[in-house]
């Protein structure tokens, strides 16, 4: 039996509880368990984006791309350092994961032509860009079926790669849907080993787990800065491309902010020489600023306690899931090992659509994908409090059918 | 000779002398005439996106997206319907414009493969992405020379066509360097008698001439929102496709936001049935909304307003150019008839670098492009007494050869 009383005490032991202050949270407002999906504004970036605007835009106009310009690849370089285990030069803030995917992957086909490994359950706009890609370039897609909640692992991985003939695994860190934490060294190893690149999406992983992109060998990655980062709605997406690679690795859309001399405006195309080159066009500033105001406030808790609170969290999830909704339909849909999980849970149950709408109508804000509730208590600011109030809410809300009020699904954006 | 009073006279029957009040202007601040590379904040812009902020993300969070999400599609219609002469379901606000070139080019290319025609004047990215597309195709890049300061002319384009094989041509509205207007009626006949589609790129001229996209026949168009219609920096672009096309115009990037039913994630892409399938990833929403509250703005002037405006300012610098810079050794890089002149204008000189160095030094902001000082007195918000001032600030340094002090060409940002 958890009791709310052991909550709070976990509360009181929380070294990274103060770090909570630097965010803007509504007093009464909801249980926040969404901070996967969208993470929550950190006051120091409502405080630079309002500079931005009134000062650096207002004022300085045109002048002030003098110092934005830069901010690309400075900002790129900082969530290398802090995140992603990557030395500097080889991280660039730019687009959405989805066209970074879509840039990355292309330049692996060209260098290296061959099929396409990648999870079954990937996120979608991963698999739709790769299919796109695959048929353009005429490659196989070759899929291996993940096995959640678990998955999936390098046996599964390798599976695929032992009928040959693949040159690229695409694979995300940390699954959208289950929170499956991928054995990043032996999925590394077992592509390089096939003779593919491994390119990982570090969407749900970045800030909730530690990642080494250097040391584990990885060739390239693509992530998104406003779940865990908190850089807001649709701020720009990362790249890395490991430096070894950047000589070889030559994306398809040629736009003024890939070129090499971008203001001497010449008559042909010629390649940054570094990672400038996956840049298109201009860089939206808002959202840039915002990725780097989110990395210095995540970065005061550091990785490492990060990732302590959030393997604590989701135990609590994960044990009350058994105490609590188990009896009451639910199985758990991620890892139960914590050491294979990220930063969120997936609650399987057959109404999840309906019981996620219930959910929020009754304060609490998880959301929902494929066949679970899907619950991230981002570690930089959720309490164990919430996590037990809020499971508590799921408990009696099921346990009183008050969800099959609810009409039919009609889905919910990330 | 033109005085100061008769400038001044100008502004005291100014129409739009009351949209300056909309935007944010430092008392005793620089003269600025680069709207056209980055326009002014808007007063409006700055109190949605401090709303935007503070209420929808920090506090309505991830419930925020049940109204964005419609909002690429929904502000497309609105500038469609003020600016473009477009009718909705056919403008989508996404990415930059050079990734939406990228996009439409490629789909124009799928749909009918041939050469691509356009203006060895092009602004370098669009150069840029149609030389990364035609190496791709295999498909011939066909220039035409252009003939600044006037062209290029239906003549120049036809030239082109008349070698046979092309079937795309694309081309800016407003040309970024010189400021000419293209003839886009016989232009857009041309092309589509030589049986090629055509693809405009409006970013000079959305917000400072009038646009027909509907009427005129024009297949496809992209441009930028940061210039007139002062949705902030790096905000994100649009693209037009004509109805027609719609169901032929694929693009080859198929995110999750081009998805025909995004959240039910289905294993395979199949495109959304609309003007949504160009979307990609998650739009950046402060810039979305950023262009929202530009066009409420700039539509309060009115497109035939703003465009007698700009006529008349552009007017102002040619005149003045003629008066006083000729002597100097200038030479008029804009089209001397006003009906083909968009509103902005370059004026040549051997040392336009260091001139436009010096003159932001002493308090004027213009910009330098090829062999130009060029200058962009946005209607919106500039004074005619802000023309005749920053004119006269030149003058005086040109003719005391202060720009001599300033050193080697490094380049400028757009």
């Amino acid at each position: 039996m958890i009791s709310r009383e052991d909550a709070a005490a976990l509360d009181g032991e929380d070294r990274l509880g103060s770090l909570r202050d630097e965010f803007v949270i509504e007093p009464d407002g909801p249980i926040y368990l969404d901070g996967n999906s969208l993470g929550r504004l950190p006051r120091a970036t409502q405080a630079r984006l309002s500079k931005l605007v009134a000062e650096e835009w207002g004022l300085g106009l045109v002048r002030s791309w003098d110092d934005w310009i830069d901010l690309p690849t400075t900002v790129g370089d900082k969530l290398g350092a802090a995140f992603l285990g990557a030395a500097p030069g080889q991280v660039l803030i730019a687009d959405s994961t989805s066209l970074n995917l879509y840039k990355l992957a292309s330049a692996a086909l060209a260098a290296r032509p061959g099929a396409i490994a990648l999870d079954g359950y990937e996120f979608p706009s991963d698999r739709y860009v790769l299919e796109g890609l695959a048929q353009a370039h005429g490659v196989e897609l070759r899929w291996f079926a993940g096995h959640p909640p678990d998955g999936p692992s390098v046996d599964d991985v390798a599976g695929a790669l032992a009928q040959g003939g693949v040159r690229l695994v695409v694979l995300s860190m940390v699954s959208f849907g289950s929170g499956a934490w991928a054995d990043v060294e032996a999925i590394t190893e077992a592509a390089h080993d096939a003779g593919a690149l491994i390119l990982w999406d570090c969407s749900h992983a970045v800030g909730s787990v530690p990642i080494e992109l250097d040391a584990s060998g990885a060739d390239l990655a693509v992530g998104c800065t406003y779940k865990y980062l908190n850089a807001g709605p649709g701020s720009p997406a990362f790249l890395y491309v490991r430096a070894d690679h950047q000589p070889t690795m030559r994306q398809p859309i040629w736009g003024w902010f890939g070129q090499a001399d971008q203001f001497g405006m010449g008559d042909r195309y010629a390649p940054a020489a570094g990672i400038g080159q996956h840049g298109v066009g201009s860089p939206p500033m808002l959202g840039v600023a915002a990725v780097d105001t989110g990395i210095d406030v995540l970065a005061r808790g550091g990785i490492d306690a990060l990732r302590t609170k959030a393997v604590a969290l989701t135990s609590l999830v994960v044990d009350l899931h058994d105490e609590w909704m188990a009896p009451l339909g639910f199985e758990l849909g991620s890892p139960r090992d914590p050491d294979r999980r990220g930063a969120h849970v997936s609650l399987r149950h057959a109404d999840a659509w309906r019981i996620t709408q219930a959910l929020r109508a009754e304060g609490v804000i998880g959301d929902f994908r494929g066949d679970g509730v899907r619950l991230g208590p981002a570690p930089a600011y959720t309490r164990f409090v919430d996590v037990w109030d809020g499971m508590a809410r799921l408990r009696d809300l099921v346990a009183a059918r008050r969800h099959l009020a609810y009409g039919v699904e009609t889905g919910r954006v990330t």
